[in-house]
């Protein structure tokens, strides 16, 4: 094994989903595990199927991808005490996973082996040992978790080492020392890591790091400082209480600052996509601040720094951004400033007159509707169209005249109406539909309206739905702001509505997207 | 001076307001600098007179505060190349502040001194001296700020520490090397800090890190364990691109692992109020992941992370919660078992026999909820409500025959209309009501219908009100998960509602919301 080889081992559909708000279905988890593998990790821990049933369906389902380098894990626990390994039915969970993996997690604290188990400190290394065997005995590969390494160490150092001592005989491929409750310090850890690494060798020992000191990558790099070969995380630091250690910040570090190498390694560049892909499927707002991967990783804000950015790049930026698929921004303090205004509408396809008259009424509608609520940043197509109009390169495709939408509940039963009366080239049309929810029921009907028009409407579709009281404290009355993502197959687009209804501003959201629809297959 | 006695140095009030989004009025900067000085921090550094006019306001008011123990610095860089000390108008508008410190940053890194404010490497050095020697002279206390110093140290050692030799011989009190693209890696940074303290002292050094590589923190506390004695940070990590260290990270760990010491450290218990506080004002929302601080720091999932945290509390935390004023929380989700669902029942103020048929019938009860899509992290009031009506220990207030909601718009008028139709205590009330939103226009009729009965809930308000679509890729129509957060002064309260329909589920969750207010004061 090369020296600076380094396996990276991804928890997120396992730890990662003990975060708070981290769901995910098992569609999704399968989406995941092929994105992982075709980044190149590899490790892929994919759930603990004894604890929950969605996993065990996931494992099943898993069994069919075609995973080009990735190894699948599945996570579970040493046999009970005074029981036997092969007729332990957590254990035969397990196998039954299918999974060429298994990573199994064992005690090292003593206060745990004998006040949370209420066993003896043989009895555990004895449930280790035979667990493990049993595990390599049909064939699988087993990684050992030694959960509470590092509390477990400190407490009884002897003790500790011979649990990882019994995994190892029992046949595990790796020791992975976890600082399971996150309180290490990263010195005094990088030395016990060390002294593990002196025992068993850097390429048997693993780290797996949470962040409650907000040290989870500064402790997952000093294992591998101090010689460990495999760093378990999650993916955006999901994961319990302030999360796992982040391993989309250890991954750069390892390979751009430390000389260490992976599979994934050639595949850096897209990082940041990587890690925005799972915010989208865990529907998280992605943290802007999030080192190297993060939209504000890269920006310049005091004009000092921008400007001498520009004349010795380096010097203000620690790596080229590029490496991890990011960017340089340099923010213009005033919001809505002309040449952003024009980099964005270059972006967008259109061209803009930085100096002309144009220019200074769309800054000034720009600003009303910044003051009014709306974001452009996940509403391109609103900005488009409304840039497109302001140049006069659009035309009204419909005209709205009224609409009415209607929730009723009586009894069992629960109705939505919506009505829509548009005009069409000179005709006025009026549709009425139904559907479970308001927002669709307008939506069908809105359709319905154009569908003569049209017909092209009919390849898209409703994506996303976000909703966002903007004046937080005033309740439900307040200023309600609505994005919509819509997608047609090729294209994705966001449009955004604000008023104080929230129906009011679905409906501005849908229109829009209705909208650039019609602008991008007439430009076509 | 005491070998573990470390000084806090705060620059929220400058560097911090580089960030995105980060920006305070004269009056809160004034706010934060009473409220940090109450904290017990050593030194508070205001702003940057010379870049920035509201911060010369900042500095004209802050000359009235009577601070206890705080240090007020204000912020400049050293003279210009080829002019005199006492001449630069930059030093001056420094002096003008009336501050007793003087934070003056200078050049390290070679690169920087040919390269962006070309000069010579012996020109920048008397620049340092110079400058240091007047604001010195001139009776003011001087904190030398070395920039890129890292970067610089790399590039050329010698040099690097001439320019804090340099800035010595002018007077400064410290020397604070700045890791001011964020790119050091943990040993690194370390080593070179050691250097530097045995050629100067650990007193006379100080470290600022920020958290490119997420090792903001880490960089700090290596910082001191090199022996620096003082430590440069912002409350909750506000600064440009990822952030400066989090000093709300650095200050637990200093005190409760590494045994050092600070006058702020007898006022730890309020560190989460800070953070909660300093958020307040930059208006952002808090995060609930921030190590020791956050919402989530302390909060358990896993039913066997629970239980054993029930058995030996110590086992899974690594400190007691409220050394930082935080608390444990115990999450409910399908991961749970009897043991958290009890503990959380306990939490409400409800007692729940962990063996009986009832927890058995409860646990199926919300496993299915959960399935369906509801989610009680942030509904607590509804979690109480489920299970008091399953312990029995409720009743109900009222009885709901029908709802309507119609929302119209026509031309320029919009109009949100609601009925509701309720059985209250053997009488059936019919009321409608009209809003700007369809939602606000249901609460007003439900409140309208009950207020006969309930008068007790004119105390209370909807605050926030969050929408979420939970199938994702299926449009508006599909399953909407509503969060309504309500108050009434003294509490505030969340509950949850699911449905296929955004105003059903928003029903739901009013409909908790009332009955949660009712269940509280009949209890009191």
């Amino acid at each position: 094994m090369n020296d600076n080889a380094v396996k990276i081992y991804d928890t997120t559909l396992r730890d990662g989903t003990q975060g708070e708000g981290i769901s995910f279905s098992v569609t999704d988890k399968l989406l995941i595990a092929e994105k992982l593998d075709a980044f190149g990790v590899d490790y892929i821990e994919g759930g603990f199927p004894g604890s929950n049933p969605r996993d065990i369906t996931f494992f099943a389902e898993a069994q069919k991808l075609k995973l080009k380098h990735a190894k699948l894990a599945a996570f579970g626990s040493t046999r009970r005490a005074g029981a036997k390994a092969d007729e332990d039915p957590q254990l035969r969970t397990l196998l039954d996973s299918g999974m060429p993996v298994m990573t199994l997690v064992g005690k090292t604290w003593d206060l745990h082996v004998t006040e949370i188990i209420r066993t003896t400190l043989e009895e555990n290394l004895a449930m280790i040992e035979d667990s493990v065997r049993y595990l390599v005995a049909q064939g699988r590969e087993v990684i050992y978790d030694a959960e509470h390494f590092f509390d477990g160490y400190r407490a009884d150092p002897d003790y500790a080492i011979r649990t990882l001592a019994a995994a190892m005989r029992g046949g595990a491929s790796n020791l992975t020392l976890c600082d399971t409750n996150g309180g290490s310090m990263v010195n005094d850890f990088q030395t016990i890591v060390q002294q593990v690494v002196a025992e068993f060798g850097g390429d048997k020992v693993g780290v797996h790091c949470h962040n409650d000191c907000g040290l989870g990558v500064a402790l997952s790099l000093a294992g591998v400082a101090a010689g460990a070969g495999l760093v378990q995380g999650t993916a955006n630091g999901y994961g319990e209480r302030t999360g796992n250690a982040n391993l989309m910040t250890i991954m750069p570090s390892l390979f751009l600052k430390m000389g260490k190498t992976a599979p994934c390694a050639a595949n850096l560049g897209e990082l940041r996509e990587l890690s925005l892909y799972f915010d989208e499927l865990a529907n998280l707002r992605p943290d802007t601040k999030a080192p190297y991967v993060g939209t504000s990783a890269f920006a310049h804000k005091g004009g000092l720094h921008a400007n001498a950015a520009q004349k010795v790049k380096s010097s203000y930026e620690h790596i080229d951004p590029a490496l991890v698929g990011n960017r340089t921004r340099v923010l213009v303090s005033d919001m809505a400033g002309r040449s952003s205004v024009a980099m964005k509408a270059r972006e967008l396809g259109l061209e803009l007159d930085e100096k002309g008259d144009g220019m200074k009424r769309l800054i000034e509608e720009l600003k009303e509707l910044e003051f009014q609520g709306y974001e452009f940043e996940a509403a391109d197509a609103s900005l488009k169209l409304l840039i497109a109009r302001s140049l006069g390169q659009t035309r009204d495709y419909f005209e709205v005249v009224s609409y009415r939408v209607m929730v009723e509940h009586h009894g069992a039963d629960l109705t939505a109406e919506a009505t829509v009366k548009v005009k069409v080239n000179g005709e006025t049309v009026h549709t009425v539909a139904e559907c479970v929810g308001p927002v669709g029921a307008l939506d069908k009907a809105l359709r319905q309206a154009l569908d003569g028009a049209y017909p092209q409407l009919r390849e898209m579709e409703l994506r996303d739905y976000k909703v966002r009281i903007l004046e937080s404290g005033l309740g439900a009355n307040s200023r309600t702001r609505v994005l919509i993502e819509s997608g047609d197959g090729g294209e994705i687009w966001g449009t955004v509505g604000v008023s104080d209804n929230i129906i009011n501003a679905s409906w501005e959201a849908l229109q829009d997207a209705v909208n650039y629809k019609l602008v991008q297959t007439e430009s076509r």
